[in-house]
């Protein structure tokens, strides 16, 4: 039965039961952890012939003349460039291959948005307080980027799972101070979604009051499916030319969750006209990337079948864990009707709602039974969610045993943190 | 005999017997190439089994329980902190080790401080014009930060080959716009000079009229000796604290010339107060640096006896050409008087100084005889070598046989470009 459904005594005889559940999983001195999206110690081991794949015998001189372990390059050795060109569907001088990490750059787009302004325009800094749109949930690590810039965020909804492109319209094509927008459109973190044809088509069609703003579009989990299915994504680089705006995208992408987080690639495409800007900037920065690594991924992946049997391998691990997940929300939650989740196809997450006003409380009683969960309220802008309803759920790292007990514990504090509201407004 | 005491008729002839000898090299159609402060091959060979130092069988989680393949850890892992602590003899916790270029870590700080401040302190972006202190002949690629950043370069002199410290502490203790100065204090880019203890003290003693003010300190060449023999540098970070100044440097290193260039470390010391400030911002930056990378370096030099072991085979390999640029220089040019050079014990350049006024002229007419040298006045801020007479020669990546030619040529271009101004003085 519906706990809303329920009756005053009903819901006292509930509560009894699950809170002397709760007492017996606080003493079983548990140790969950589901709060980072992180591979798991399987996912790492598929990568390591990777480490196999260059040694002290190889030929480091590429092709084209590159001596792999000396200085020089700015934007990436030839065949990585040309490897996630195919992949993005974007020309080699669309590309730029960098180190380890996508967040860095972006970091470094949007510091230098702020400190030099970009393609010749009004440093950001100078502009008086700009604004960044944040569909939300959302990525934490992207607010925390704007927010270290002091860059006001504005939250926006997501309508019918898609960001509230009505909204977006409005606001980027009347206010000039409104610079940008945090977009992870495929296999979103955390909500799952991925942004329909119709979605990346009106954010091509956007026509910004500002000149400098900028759809910062990170593409994390672009070849990331769980199901063997890939949901296809519009390529909004390609829809933003046709429409007259080349320089409107920054897409970003990295094999963090293809090979190693830690030392993995990233990169970005953009238009020619931007990469040229930020190949100077680069230039300035650094005297080239860790070409040796580049070489590492780019053979690694193509001696192992590409990179879609890569991603499949990964699937084959994750698969039982999201799907877990699923089961023992369903088993536990559903019935009660006091809270919703994501089934995601593709990505890190799932996106898990409860009543409203409950979030902290949730997150709190989870804690004291030993199941660590991400702060309630951190996929939101200053890590405020209006509702307090949210909560993201990593599945990627723990087992499916751990997985399994986790989410009991999640689902006794949701029930009893509903009843408590249920209780107090009745 | 010296030019300067030659009569004009005995210039005359010398000028023609030397325009003869520059036609024939004009003729040989050569292409070498003094440019570049690049290791040779038969260096980058020393570390190729570095790259066998990991492979698919390693245990890459360290003995703290880092998972080295995966996200985390902001200032490098704890082996690789403890080996840079140990050489530069400073704490751990005064430790950052990064990604693969030290310059990046230099145009990040500089970044930081122009926007946001440094330890509390207003943006210098928001303090008018700053300005930068620059001994030089210095390293180009610094100046290219500053001028990046739009911050106002004022070039220092040496003084018997210290930098002229009486003029910096004339500027910095009076001028609160100073904000910084570069130093490459050992075995300098491109004097070859060390900063004596004395120099060093000065620099700890300084009492900066801007709390923001902060030393620079691009340690590059830290163990790069070229005859077995260290030149001891004072700890700057040691002596900054016994003045009561620990906040006043930040210095930086790197592998770059230990393993690869273009796949090494690079890393930085600073009080921990900085250090823990830096952190801060790494940390909105990435999710950390290439830990494998760093875990494979270590293990690597320690395998191979250590780092001066390492930087002894580097000097086998060094040595002939620095010997073989002295003895070039020496024969050719010694007795016309009409050029002087330094004689390093370590780092990657030779200085080269013409007669004021020939150094562009003497660089382009290299060039048409197939020597390509670094633009003259590349070594001075905004390129501009008020003397016009530096050349910087970097003589460790090509052949001996190819650096004995290219001296010939440059010796022959110094001696037309020193007759031509004596006969038109004359």
């Amino acid at each position: 039965m519906r706990y809303i459904e329920m009756s005053r005594a009903e819901l006292l005889k509930e509560q009894e039961a699950l809170l002397s559940k709760y007492g017996q999983y606080k003493e079983m001195d548990l140790q969950l952890n589901m709060t980072r999206g992180i591979p798991s110690k399987e996912q790492l081991e598929l990568s390591m012939p990777m480490l196999d794949t260059i040694n002290s015998t190889s030929n480091l001189v590429t092709k084209d003349g590159t001596d792999l372990r000396n200085y020089g390059g700015v934007d990436g050795i030839s065949e990585a460039k040309k490897f996630f060109a195919d992949i993005l569907d974007v020309s080699t001088e669309e590309i730029i291959v960098g180190g380890n990490s996508s967040l860095t750059m972006m970091f470094d787009t949007i510091s230098s948005a702020m400190g030099h302004g970009l393609l010749g325009g009004t440093p950001w800094a100078n502009q008086g307080k700009v604004k960044f749109l944040c569909p939300c949930p959302g990525y934490d690590r992207h607010f925390s980027i704007t927010n270290y810039f002091g860059i006001e965020m504005i939250p926006i909804e997501y309508i019918d799972g898609q960001p509230d492109m009505d909204t977006i319209e409005k606001l980027v094509n009347s206010d000039e101070k409104v610079k940008g927008i945090w977009c992870v459109p495929k296999y979103s973190n955390p909500t799952g979604i991925t942004y329909s044809d119709e979605t990346v088509r009106r954010f091509a069609r956007l026509r910004p009051a500002a000149e400098d703003f900028r759809i910062f579009w990170d593409n994390a989990y672009f070849v990331h499916n769980l199901f063997g299915e890939d949901t296809k994504l519009l390529n909004l680089l390609e829809e933003c030319k046709k429409e007259g705006n080349p320089n409107m995208v920054y897409m970003y992408f990295s094999t963090s969750k293809i090979t190693f987080p830690g030392a993995g690639l990233a990169g970005m495409a953009t238009s020619v006209t931007n990469a040229e800007a930020i190949k100077k900037r680069i230039a300035v920065q650094s005297i080239g990337p860790d070409k040796i690594n580049q070489y590492r991924h780019i053979a690694f992946i193509n001696n192992s079948g590409g990179i879609y049997a890569q991603m499949e391998r990964h699937s084959e691990i994750l698969r039982p864990r999201f799907t877990a997940v699923a089961k023992a929300l369903d088993e536990n939650l559903t019935q009660s009707g006091v809270a919703s989740w994501s089934n995601p196809n593709g990505g890190y997450f799932v996106n898990f709602n409860a009543m409203i006003g409950c979030a902290k409380k949730i997150v709190s009683m989870c804690k004291e039974a030993g199941v660590v969960l991400t702060n309630a309220g951190a996929s939101f802008p200053y890590g405020n969610d209006p509702e307090d309803k949210n909560i993201r759920i990593a599945p990627t790292s723990p087992s499916v045993e751990e997985l399994i007990k986790a989410i009991e514990i999640l689902a006794v504090c949701t029930k009893l943190t509903a009843i408590e509201q249920l209780l107090k407004n009745s």
